[in-house]
């Protein structure tokens, strides 16, 4: 290994620019392409256009060692390039890409257990920097580990102010040209996508919306496969990028199924790592069980809705199902954007229990309209704390995470039949519960307050029939672990 | 009309005792019937046997003036006897009976209005006579206007206690005679129908029950015939009967379909008013679309179920839909009954929304187990105020009662197109809302705060499209009154 070799972290991101043409439409006219190769790998990635002559190849290794690259471009100056870098361990905060983990689950490529407790800001990269600052402030002392947010910007209700910057050239008066990337508009998101990854926070980044005034939910076919291609070429090499195709695919008219379909083809053929990639509806549900899926993003405002069709999501697609769209703690309007925290945390549980993994969302009525659901700024809710509260009971859960276990018609089982069980009541208030668990087994068992986040551990251990008090209040779980 | 003439109010209880045998078993040896004549009607009805060798028949009169009778018996001494009696104006309080409105709705005879607010006291004449009292007392001061109660006893948990009067001669040590009455419990039950209809109260007698430790829900079908046949004899003539064939029939796995069917005829047959006539459930639905149901009696606990099945139960009846169990109010170990009041007044708001009556229960631990739910005795909760506050609310609505109008996603509404709508938002919390009303008519608009019982009427009129600001809370409604 030569002292003088470029050193990257496994999962980091390996880059290399070079000199390249400038005129005509470089986006359009150049093509470039590297092929990397180590001893157990070899990967393609397509370069990308930075603008002011300078192109760049990126790439996340994901073995340690020697990696070597050779570009071929349909220009001779970038054609034919060759270059070795060294990939070394990743350290201790870079678990790698995350990945489904059996079945309905989700796992960093080192092993480390995820659990998805996603929330939205949909637009806040086109918030001022200040206000950017501030939502990184609050991410960095709240639990979120995802986040939803576009590519494009957004029109819609309470959002209104025009962008300071646009992904393509061009403005709102004079049109856009979608032939033409705004390359300092990309370097914003990527510097933003990285600070949500030094905060262990996964980008769930929507490629298109129907909310839009600009033209970019309909720039047609060729712009929009170009676009795909130039987002995978410069974000598919961080390591927290999951793909989403769309925000409430079905809203918008001018793509059809076999658009949709087509993205997900082009993410097949130029993602080199297959990061996580779904479609996320507004009533019309994307068929999840479509192989390039690799989990169910669903939106499911009205509360029997999870109940009515969790079952199902997850045995047609055996694919973990995450609601990305439970509503919104908040008092906005909209009957999607006023729940109050306590339904909210409800709405986590529930799903949790049903199998599923819940996201945040916060619309509350601000002076300045700020409201972090899509702008970022500051949480005002009271779910927040109890979803991290719910994390921490997840994360000290099996590592085969929960599944739906059949238990009683009036309580909401989850978790590993014979080891580890969480009962939840929502809105019932038992004064007693006798359980029935399996014989010759014993637990300890823990009385769970979802809402005030104490967990107060019984005295003794408990098996086959047992009764124990609870508080009678709402929103309580009940936690059995078996303790041979 | 002359003057020593018998005279009976409309719609009160004509009844006649005369001497008859009392050898072999009077139940079953001895046929009697009587047919009452009107110039404007013609019934006829059973007699039954009340003991110590009496017999009776009774007979509620629905025309104002002079009837006559003549009786039919397989014994001379009974038979071909005659009378007459004069019928006057019903007096203040006694409206008639109930029927079915509108379709989905209901109303007394005499054309008054009836909104059913029904709540369950399934075993409470078979408490000691102090908490009976105490249960009429507490339904004095209640708003309660129908109550769901058993001819027979009730074994279950929470319900251990031995009766002090049974239906049947024997006890649950030597068995029970199935053939033959005990009139003296009958005539304890009917003393508490009165009591109830001077109250105002409706009584929803449930005829059959699966929890059971006598024997009684499992007589055989000649028994269970001559019991329905015995019950209708004595009780038909009470203006506040209604007939509930069974609670949750379905977990009955000794009578079958023919069996309900067969019950239904024998009411169609001996019944003379034909009052209201259902049948509760557990998990299966009686096929509330047969012709002999009045109305629909619906258990649906689960919160979404109401939402999710609303619809059908109206349109495929064509009834009246009554949720006689949405869960009750309280804190005991079954998930059927540990609701907190703002969960039972939501579910009354958005099932009379969609167009159907909910009613009401309590279980509430208690010291001595006496639970409203089925021994009466205390109200403990805070729905029943909220309860008689929604049916103020119905009470001063339009006359054709409420339907369901769709009218959005996010909020329930129910009225009369372009007179009357009431929106109910229910867990969400909007700060202010954009209504669109019908064009050209005008509204006074009041925002309803369903648990603190408060209506505000804004100032001014309101037409067509109109924004209003909102109190950002849960359990909110707004009415829109039409002003021409």
């Amino acid at each position: 290994m030569a002292e003088h070799m470029i050193k990257v972290e496994k999962w980091d991101i390996f880059e290399e620019k070079f000199k390249g043409p400038q005129k005509g439409n470089p986006f359009i006219d150049v093509s470039l392409v590297a092929v990397f190769k180590h001893e157990k790998s070899k990967i393609e990635v397509e370069g990308f256009y930075d603008g002011d002559g300078i192109y760049k190849i990126r790439m996340m290794p994901e073995y340690e060692g020697e990696w070597s690259y050779t570009t071929t471009s349909n220009y001779p100056e970038l054609d034919k390039i060759e270059g070795q870098f060294n990939v070394i361990k990743a350290s201790n905060n870079n678990h790698g890409i995350i990945k489904v983990h059996n079945t309905y689950h989700f796992v960093y490529t080192d092993g480390t257990l995820y659990y998805p407790m996603g929330t939205t800001c949909y637009a806040w990269i086109y918030q001022n920097d200040k206000l950017q600052e501030r939502t990184l402030q609050t991410l960095k002392n709240a639990a979120f580990n995802k986040i939803r947010m576009c590519v494009f910007p957004k029109h819609y209700d309470y959002n209104h102010n025009e962008p300071s910057r646009y992904p393509f050239e061009g403005s709102l008066e004079s049109g856009f040209d979608f032939t033409r990337f705004k390359p300092e508009f990309f370097r914003h998101l990527e510097m933003r996508i990285l600070e949500l990854q030094k905060l262990g926070i996964e980008c769930d980044l929507i490629l298109f919306h129907p909310y839009d005034r600009w033209g970019f939910c309909d720039m047609g076919r060729e712009n929009d496969d170009r676009y795909v291609r130039y987002v995978i070429a410069r974000l598919a090499a961080f390591r927290n990028i999951w793909w989403s195709v769309a925000n409430e695919f079905d809203l918008m008219v001018s793509k059809k199924e076999k658009d949709w379909d087509r993205f997900f083809h082009i993410m097949q053929r130029y993602d080199a790592y297959q990061h996580l990639k779904s479609i996320h509806n507004c009533k019309k549900i994307y068929d999840h069980s479509k192989p390039w899926i690799t989990h169910c993003s669903l939106q499911a405002q009205e509360p029997y809705k999870i109940k009515n069709y969790m079952e199902k999501w997850r045995t047609v697609s055996k694919k973990p199902v995450v609601i990305d769209e439970c509503a919104y703690e908040g008092n906005i309007n909209h009957g999607w954007g006023n729940i109050s925290g306590q339904e909210m945390t409800r709405r986590f549980w529930e799903g949790t229990l049903r199998g599923a993994y819940v996201g945040h969302g916060e619309t509350y009525m601000h002076p300045e309209e700020i409201l972090w659901w899509s702008h970022g700024g500051e949480l005002y809710g009271t779910s927040p704390t109890r979803i991290a509260f719910l994390k921490k009971v997840l994360e000290e859960g099996p590592e085969e995470g929960l599944s739906p276990i059949k238990y009683a018609w009036d309580v909401l089982c989850g978790g590993v039949e014979g080891k580890y069980y969480i009962f939840y009541f929502g809105l019932n208030r038992p004064s007693f519960v006798e359980f029935k668990l399996p014989d010759g087994i014993k637990y300890k068992v823990q009385i769970i307050d979802t809402w005030e986040m104490t967990i107060n551990e019984l005295r003794g251990t408990f098996q086959g029939d047992f009764k124990i008090n609870m508080p009678g209040k709402e929103y309580i779980a009940v936690r059995a672990i078996s303790i041979e």
